[in-house]
C-alpha cells in the first residue's frame, strides 16, 4: 500500500496539501476522536496495537478526502465524519494485514505491529478495525455508500491476492500492474471521494466525477510511491530507499526497465526479483539500470497522465474552496517526486 | 473455531440433524450455488483457496440456521439465501485467518490453505470473502440484518484477540473462558439465527427469540467441541485427540482440571499449557487428570445447561417443521459428545 506522508517533509509539498488540511480541519478532529473511541476495547491489545498504527504519524489522506468530497457540495451533517473514519480503519487494516503478507519488520522508521505483538496480533486487529468500519457505515444507513465501500473492499483484497500471483514474475506487463494498484490501492481513494457525494445526496454526474477523481488520483499517487523507493530518502518516506527491491516486488520503474533492457539486463533483473539476489551491489546495479532507461522519469510522466485525468473529473463541477484543495492535492501527490 | 461436523458420522447424530437438513434442501441447493458463484474471481488463486476449504465437507450448520430461522415464519423470499451465504462466509473467512493465527498444518484431517498457499493466501482470501460476505449483506438492503451481522464481525475479531490474551495463561477462570467463546463462535450462530426473523420481518420477541437460541446453541457446540478434543476421534472429528492441548489452548476441560487440581497437578498444568510441555506423556497425563476431576462430564453438564436454555428460546414460539428442525439439532450438538 501505499506509504502516507507525514507533515513536516518540505515545503513545497506541505504548501500543495495544505488547503485540504485547513478546509478539512474541524472535522479531522472529530475523525481522530471517533478514531480513538471506536479502537477502543475492554480488550487491551486491541487499543495498544491500534494506536501503534494510528499514532504512526500519518497525514490521513484518505479521510480528509472524504469529508471535504461531501462539505464541498454542502453537506453539514454527521455521515461524513463516520464514513471518514470506516475508511481510514479500512486503511489501517490493510497495512495491518499487509505487513503480515508482506513480512514488514518497519513501517515509516518505526517497527511494525507484527513484530512487536505478532502475526495474530496484526491479524485479528485489522479484522476487528474493519468490523468496525462495517459498524460504522452501518450507523451512517445510507445503502449506497455501504456498497461502494463494501465493494472496495472485496476489490482491495482481490488485488492483494493478484499481486501475490504476480508477484516474483518478471513477464508482468504494465497492464497487469495496472491492475494491481488499481485495486490496491487506487480503489479506496475512489471509494473515499464517492462517499462524499453519496451522503451528500448529489446527482450521479457529481458522483461519477469524484470516483474518477479519486481513482486517477490513486493511481497518481502509488506511482510516484514506486518512484520514491527508487530515489526518495528514508528521512522522506519512512522507508529506506531500495526496500521494494529488496522485497522483490515488482513495481512500474522495474517493470520498465526490464522489458527495455537487453538480454544479459533482464537476466538480472530475473536472479534478483525471482530468486532473491538483492544484496547492495545489486540494488546499485538496479539503480544504475532504472536511471540508464529512464523509468523513473517514465513512471512519473505516466502518474502524470493519471494526474491529469484526475484533474479534468474535477473541471465540470463549480468552484469551491474544496474543489480548489482537491486540485491542490493532484500536485501534492506529483511533488513527492520531485 | 468450532469443528464443522460432516454428516457421515453416526447414525444417532445424523438422525438429530436430519430434520434440518431435509427442511433446508432446496434453499441450501441455491446457497451451495452462491458459494461457488461468489468465491470466484479472475484472480485464479481465489477460487483455488476458497474452494479447498468450502469443498472440506463441513455440514454448513450456521446457513442452514439461517435458513430455518427465516422460513419458520413463512418467509419466501430470497434475501435469506443471500445471508446465509454470507454467514458461511463469514465463517470461512474466519477460520483461514484462525489457521493463520493458530499455525495450523490441518483442518478436518486435510492440509490447510496455509500449508499450500501460505500465509499470505490465507489471509487475503480471507479479507476477500469477507468483502463478498458484506456485498451480499448490502445487496440485501436490510440495515438491521447489516447491524446484525457487522457487530457478529466485530465481536468475533475481538474475541479471537481476547483468546490470544488469555492464551497460556493458567489463571483463566470459566468466566473468562466463556467470554471467549460468547464471541468466537456463538455470536455468528446467535447472528445467523437473528437475521431470519429480520428478513421475515416479524416482531422484536421473535428476533430475541431466534437469537437467544442461536448464542446458548453456540456455547453449548464450542463446549461439545472441547470435550471432544479429549474424548474424540480423528475420524470423527477430523483433528486428533489432544489437538488443542498439544497447541496450548485453554478450554472449559482443563480450566476445570486446572482449579480442581492439587499443588502439584496445577504445576503439570502450567508447564504444559504455558511452557508447551506437550509430548504424548504429558497429553496422557493430561487425560488422566482431567478424568480424575470429572471435567469432560462437567463441561457436557455445562453445555446441557446451555442447551436448555436454547430448547426454552424456542418455547414460545408456534409449532412449525422448522421449530422442530432447531430443537432436534441441539440434541446434535449434545450427542457428539456421546
Amino acid at each position: 500500500m501505499g506509504v502516507v506522508i507525514s507533515l513536516d517533509e518540505g515545503k513545497q509539498r506541505d504548501a500543495s496539501v495544505k488547503p485540504l488540511v485547513e478546509n478539512t480541519k474541524a472535522d479531522m478532529e472529530r475523525v481522530n476522536q471517533l478514531i480513538l473511541s471506536k479502537a477502543g476495547s475492554d480488550v487491551a491489545m486491541i487499543p495498544e496495537v491500534a494506536n501503534h498504527l494510528i499514532s504512526s504519524g500519518g497525514k490521513r489522506l484518505r479521510p480528509m478526502l472524504t469529508l471535504a468530497s461531501a462539505t464541498m457540495f454542502g453537506y453539514r451533517g454527521e455521515a461524513h465524519v463516520k464514513l471518514a473514519t470506516s475508511v481510514e480503519f479500512m486503511h489501517t487494516a490493510t497495512l495491518l494485514h499487509d505487513d503480515v503478507v508482506d513480512e514488514s519488520d518497519l513501517r515509516r522508521g518505526r517497527s511494525t505491529a507484527r513484530m512487536i505483538w505478532g502475526n495474530q496480533a496484526s491479524v485479528l486487529v485489522g479484522d476487528f478495525l474493519l468490523g468496525q468500519a462495517f459498524k460504522m457505515m452501518v450507523e451512517v444507513g445510507s445503502l449506497e455508500a455501504l456498497d461502494v465501500l463494501s465493494t472496495a473492499a472485496s476489490v482491495i483484497a482481490e488485488g492483494e491476492v493478484l499481486q501475490l500471483s504476480v508477484a516474483k514474475n518478471m513477464e508482468t506487463t504494465e497492464d497487469d500492474y495496472l491492475s494491481v494498484i488499481r485495486a490496491k490501492t487506487a480503489a479506496l481513494f475512489s471509494a473515499a471521494c464517492e462517499v462524499g457525494p453519496i451522503v451528500a445526496g448529489v446527482s450521479k454526474a457529481e458522483r461519477n466525477a469524484l470516483r474518477s477523481y479519486g481513482m486517477n488520483l490513486g493511481l497518481a499517487f502509488q506511482l510516484i510511491d514506486d518512484v520514491l523507493d527508487y530515489g526518495g530518502s528514508a528521512k522522506d518516506l519512512g522507508k529506506n530507499v531500495g526496500d521494494d527491491f529488496r522485497e522483490g516486488k515488482i513495481t512500474l520503474p522495474v517493470v520498465l526497465a526490464y522489458r527495455r533492457g537487453s538480454e544479459s539486463e533482464r537476466a538480472f533483473w530475473r536472479d534478483a526479483i525471482e530468486s532473491g539476489q538483492t544484496d547492495d551491489a545489486a540494488l546499485e546495479k538496479a539503480m544504475g539500470l532504472i536511471t540508464k532507461h529512464g523509468s523513473l522519469k517514465d513512471t512519473t510522466a505516466r502518474a502524470e497522465h493519471y494526474a491529469s485525468i484526475a484533474r479534468d473529473a474535477l473541471a465540470p463541477l463549480p468552484d469551491s474552496a474544496e474543489k480548489s484543495a482537491l486540485l491542490e492535492v493532484i500536485a501534492f501527490c506529483l511533488d513527492r517526486a520531485s
